[in-house]
C-alpha cells in the first residue's frame, strides 16, 4: 500500500503492476530521484517501497505502475505530467510545495534538446488557441475574477483581492501607457474583453480587439453591447497578423507566449505597422531567464505552440529590427504566483462542478497545471514581463513615471 | 567670406584652399550634403559658394579649407569632428539644433562596416580612462555639479538645477536598490565617489568603491576624510576585474560603456562573484536601440575603448549566461539630454577659464563633444538605461516599485 495513505491503489495499477516491485524497479526508482537530487522529497512504489529523503520531506511521490516508473525514466518532463494526470502518480503532500521543491532541485539543469520550433501559422494558431480557450466560459468562470482576466494580476498589496488586484493590473497597463481619452488602441489577443472594456468605459478610449477564439469573442462582445460600449470597442474575431490601420497604443497582454519564436518578426513588423509616429506599445508576456523551451507535458496537454521567451529573444526578434525604444520593463513575477494561488483556490473549491463538466484526468491535469504554475514563478522558473515600448524617434515618451 | 558673419578665414585655410572653389569642390560639396540629405542645413565653401536646402535652414555647415572638405567626404564620422576641432569647419547657428537636424537625418543611415573590437585589458582600460577622467579635477568642476557627478542626473520636473537633479538621480538609484542601513556595496566605477559617499552618508551603507582613475580616487579619498566617511567609503585604486569578496549591492554607474563588448562575460562574472544569495545590482549606462559603433571621432578624440550597447547586448552578454533576473530597466534618455544642457551651458560660460587651461582645439572638440552628446540624446540616436538585477532564485525582490 502506498505510504502515508496518499490515495488507493487504482484498478488500473493492480492491471498494470507486479504486486511486489524488483531489484529493478527500485533501481528505476533511484534514476527517478536522482534527476531531482537535491529535491526534499520521498519517492515510493506500489508495494510501498520507499527511497527517503534527507531531513523531513515536503511530499511523497507515489509512483503507483511500471508503466509511470519506465516513462518517467525516459521522459520525466512530459511523462510526470501525463501519469499525475491518469492516477498513475500520487503526491502525498501540498501539490504546490512538492512542485517547487522539484524547481528548485531542478535549477540549472540542462533541458532536453529540443528542435520544436514549429511556426504557428494562422490555421495552427487558431487550433492552439482553441484547445485551451474554447473550453467553455462556464468552465473558466468558476475560477477566474469577476472580470474574467486570464493574466497576471497586480496587487498593490498581498493582501488585496483576486477581484482588486485585477482591476489592479488593468489600470498599471494603462497608466504606463499614459492612456487618455480619444487614443485609439489596437489590442492582440484580448480574451474575453475586460481590458479594452475598461479602457473605453473607464479612459474613454477607442479599441478595437482581436482574438481568435469564437467562445471569447462572443463573450466580449455579448459584454461590450450589456455595457453600451459596442459603439466603442470593437471585437474582431481574427489573428493579430491581420491588424489594419493607426492606433495611438498597441497593447498586448498574455498572447506574446502564444506567437512562437518564428514569429517574432511578424509580430514586430504588425507593431510598427499598427503603430502611430508618437504611439505607445505595452507586451506583457510570461517569460524566462534563460532560453529554455517550455515543459513538454504543459506543451502537449495546456498549451499547444506556446513558449515563454527571455527578453533578449524578444528584443532581438521584436524590438530591435525596428529600431523601438525600449521605455520601461518590469517584472511582475511573484504577482503572478499570487495570482495562481487565488486561481487553484477557487478551483479547488470548485471541483465538483468542474467535475460535472470534465473527467477525472483533465481535472488532475489542470489542477497540475495550476500548482506547477504557481511554484514556477515562485521558484522563478517563469518571469512575467511587462515591457513598454516608443518609436525611436519620438520624444513624446513620460518624462518620469506615473 | 563666409556667409552669415560665420566665422573669419583662418591663415590654415588661406594656406592650403584655393582662393576661389573649383567646379570639383562644389560637387565634392553636394557629396557632403547628400550624407545628410534630409536635413534642413546650407552647405558653404570658403569662397562663399553656397548649397541652398528646402526651407529656412537650422544653421550652415562652413567647409573653410579642401582639406577638410575632400577628408570629409573620405569619412565623415570621423573628420567632421577632426575639421571642427582645428577650426576648419565652423558651425553658424545653435550647434546643438544643427547637429540634432543631422542626427535626424542619419537616422537609418548605416554606420560603415567596422572591425573595432578591441578588447580593453588591464592597461588598455586604465590608459583609456586616463585619457579622459584624469585631465583634472579643476577642469570639471567648471561646469559639473557641485557634487561632481558625471553620468546622466534625473529631473523629478524639467525645472529643477543640476544640483538637485543629481541629488535625485543618487536617491533613484537608491531607492530601485532597496538600500537600507547596515548593506555591504561594491561599486564599479566611482567617479568622484559622489555616489558611494551619498550612500555612506545619507543611507548608512558600507561601501568598497573601484576606479582606474588615478586623479579622480584622490579627490574622492580626500572628500571621504573631510566627510567623515573614510571608515565607510573605500576607496581602491583598481579594476573592476578585481573586485572581490560578497556584497548586498553591486552598483555601476557610467562604466558599462567602457568596458566594451569583448568583456561583457568577464562583467557578468565578477557581479555574479560579488553578489550576496539576495543581494541586488544596479547597472546605468548609454546605450542604443539598434547595434552600432560609437562614432570614430568620439571613439578617438574623447572616449576611446568606449561602445554603448543595446539592451539584447547587455542581457545576452552579462545577464542570461548567470542566470540574473531582469526585475526593472527604465530609459532615462530625456533626462540626460537635460543633464548635457545644463552642462554645456557651464561649459560655455567657463570658455574663458577652459581656455587657459587648454588649447583652442579642445575647448572646440569638447564643446561638440557635449553639444553632439545632448544632440544624440534628443534625436533618440542614444538611450540612457538603467536595469535593476537580482540572482534568478531569490524571491527578496521588491513587491512594487517604491
Amino acid at each position: 500500500m502506498a505510504p502515508n495513505g496518499g490515495g488507493g491503489r487504482s484498478s488500473l495499477a493492480l492491471a498494470l503492476s507486479p504486486r511486489e516491485s524488483t531489484a529493478f524497479d527500485r533501481w528505476a526508482l533511484t534514476l527517478v530521484r536522482n534527476g531531482v537530487a537535491s529535491a526534499r522529497l520521498r519517492f515510493a512504489l506500489w508495494d510501498g517501497f520507499e527511497l527517503p529523503c534527507d531531513g523531513p520531506p515536503v511530499g511523497t511521490l507515489i509512483l503507483k505502475t511500471r508503466r509511470a516508473l519506465l516513462n518517467w525514466v525516459w521522459d520525466p518532463d512530459l511523462n510526470f505530467g501525463e501519469a499525475y494526470m491518469s492516477g498513475e502518480v500520487e503526491v502525498d503532500g501540498d501539490l504546490v510545495a512538492v512542485l517547487e521543491e522539484a524547481y528548485r532541485a531542478l535549477r540549472g539543469a540542462r533541458a532536453r534538446p529540443s528542435w520544436w520550433r514549429a511556426a504557428n501559422d494562422l490555421a495552427r494558431a487558431k487550433a492552439n488557441v482553441h484547445v485551451h480557450y474554447d473550453l467553455g466560459n462556464a468552465f473558466y468562470r468558476l475560477w477566474l475574477d469577476r472580470e474574467m482576466l486570464y493574466t497576471c494580476a497586480y496587487f498593490p498589496t498581498a493582501e488585496c483581492t483576486l477581484e482588486e488586484a485585477q482591476v489592479a493590473k488593468m489600470d498599471l497597463v494603462c497608466r504606463k501607457l499614459g492612456l487618455k481619452a480619444g487614443d485609439r488602441v489596437v489590442e492582440a489577443g484580448c480574451g474575453w474583453g475586460a481590458l479594452a472594456l475598461h479602457m473605453a468605459r473607464e479612459y474613454g478610449a477607442t479599441v478595437r480587439a482581436f482574438n481568435v477564439s469564437h467562445e471569447q469573442i462572443a463573450f466580449a462582445r455579448e459584454r461590450a453591447a450589456r455595457e453600451g460600449l459596442a459603439g466603442r470597442v470593437e471585437f474582431v474575431e481574427d489573428d493579430y497578423r491581420n491588424i489594419s490601420g493607426t492606433f495611438d497604443i498597441f497593447v498586448s497582454v498574455g498572447m506574446l507566449e502564444h506567437v512562437g519564436l518564428p514569429d517574432y518578426a511578424t509580430f514586430g513588423d504588425v507593431i510598427d505597422r499598427a503603430l502611430a509616429p508618437d504611439g505607445r506599445a505595452l507586451l506583457h508576456f510570461i517569460g524566462r531567464n534563460q532560453p529554455k523551451p517550455l515543459n513538454a507535458w504543459i506543451r502537449k496537454r495546456i498549451f499547444p505552440g506556446a513558449y515563454p521567451p527571455t527578453l533578449a529573444e524578444v528584443f532581438l526578434g521584436v524590438i530591435e529590427p525596428h529600431g523601438f525604444s525600449v521605455l520601461d520593463v518590469e517584472n511582475l513575477r511573484l504577482h503572478y504566483a499570487l495570482t495562481l494561488k487565488h486561481w487553484l483556490e477557487r478551483f479547488d473549491r470548485s471541483t465538483h462542478e468542474i467535475a460535472t463538466m470534465f473527467d477525472a484526468p483533465f481535472v488532475r491535469a489542470w489542477r497540475l497545471y495550476l500548482a506547477g504554475s504557481q511554484a514556477s514563478f515562485t521558484t522563478g522558473a517563469m518571469q512575467l514581463f511587462q515591457v513598454v515600448l516608443a518609436r525611436g524617434e519620438t520624444n513624446r515618451v513620460p518624462w518620469t513615471r506615473p
